[in-house]
């Protein structure tokens, strides 16, 4: 059916890399949908939960394209629900700004991560993922919020400055435990089997340490531009 | 902008409406995303999800219409949160089965309530109406999961039919005491102001009365279609 697909390595590793951002969507949404309840008024509550159902729609294209890949959606996603509920687990939200910031930088993290991945991808898994990327489109009410609320009250942004360093270290802990567990996967992510043509997969630690600390410094640069102290 | 709108008493009464069923929209996707992490497992979940999105979907078409019209859709909502929080309040789902029958209760109900209204409105808001009805898609998901759980656990569908007959009542309830509070928005309702060149508008109880036995009628032939007593 999809003719890149005739090395068996790539094939799984593009079908853990569906399940991981599929199961990462859904259970953002989630999340969202729950922070949405704490939202103080019903404009924001509104806000709230369009992103989760951008974040939701996201989802739906992921578990179409697992489909047509042949594999059980549910089955893969399975596999990275530990991850995402010890993450989830490790950073609740207090009130809904907290939630509303750790969408924004779980979104800006993902669409760093995708754009990252997507040029070792063959053409049509790229597309569903620049898809996926295209975010939430709620950005700037994010930033028009977080913004609000310090200019309200500033001491609030010490409080937010470590809210995000926490939900940086703790995604950084997740995804370096699951790269290390899943080398497939991370072959895939670090462009190591980029072409059905390539030899056989191997790690690169380095590789991935690299993109990580792009994604760190990219989430510096959105917390300075949010008025935050990364 | 709307040339249909000169007659104010049917404008009102139409925004009304609208600020009504944005509300609905909203609040069963919101209860409905807090039904979804009661689910048994990851694809129930999902297409829980799935119908709250396609509400919240439902709800941004009803609030930008109600832009388009020159009201604020937050002021006009607002008026109608009492309403279906005591609806919410009064009939809280004690698991995901009982969550899934009340969308699909409500969701059935809002249709024929729509397809009710819909040959009074104008155009415009007809379309709009007509557009919202096209209902969340997974009605079949829900006769499938209900029947499942009956054939399994026969007993279950005593306490389903309670449930059902429970929403009804408060439905009906909430939707009489709403009638009497809002002339204007009942006028439109039951087309006593179904054109701008119509009369000053006049309550029709009766009328009223009518189209509430023929949607629960409706209810219970769908009850019927479940297995259900309704």
């Amino acid at each position: 059916m999809i003719s890149a697909f005739n090395d068996p390595a790539y094939r799984d590793g593009v079908i853990d890399l569906m399940g991981l951002l599929a199961y990462g969507e859904i259970s953002a949404s989630e999340r969202l949908n729950a922070d949405a309840a704490m939202a103080p008024d019903l404009p924001t509550k509104a806000e709230i939960m369009q992103m989760a159902a951008a974040e939701f729609g996201h989802f739906l294209t992921l578990r179409d394209r697992l489909y047509e890949l042949g594999a059980d959606p549910w089955q893969i996603m399975a596999e990275f629900e530990p991850t995402f509920e010890r993450f989830h687990r490790m950073t609740q939200p207090s009130d809904w700004l907290e939630g509303l910031l750790k969408a924004f930088v779980g979104d800006g993290m993902a669409s760093d991560f995708y754009r990252e991945i997507a040029a070792y991808l063959d053409e049509d898994n790229r597309d569903i993922v620049v898809d996926t990327l295209s975010g939430t489109g709620n950005s700037q009410f994010v930033i028009d919020r977080v913004r609000a609320a310090i200019a309200e009250d500033p001491p609030i942004s010490g409080r937010l400055a470590l809210w995000s360093r926490r939900l940086m270290g703790e995604a950084l802990s997740q995804a370096q435990t699951l790269a290390a567990e899943r080398e497939g996967l991370t072959a895939v992510v670090v462009g190591s089997v980029d072409r059905p043509s390539r030899d056989v997969p191997s790690m690169d630690f380095g590789a991935l340490a690299r993109m990580f600390a792009r994604i760190t410094d990219a989430h510096a640069e959105r917390m300075r531009q949010l008025g935050l102290d990364a």
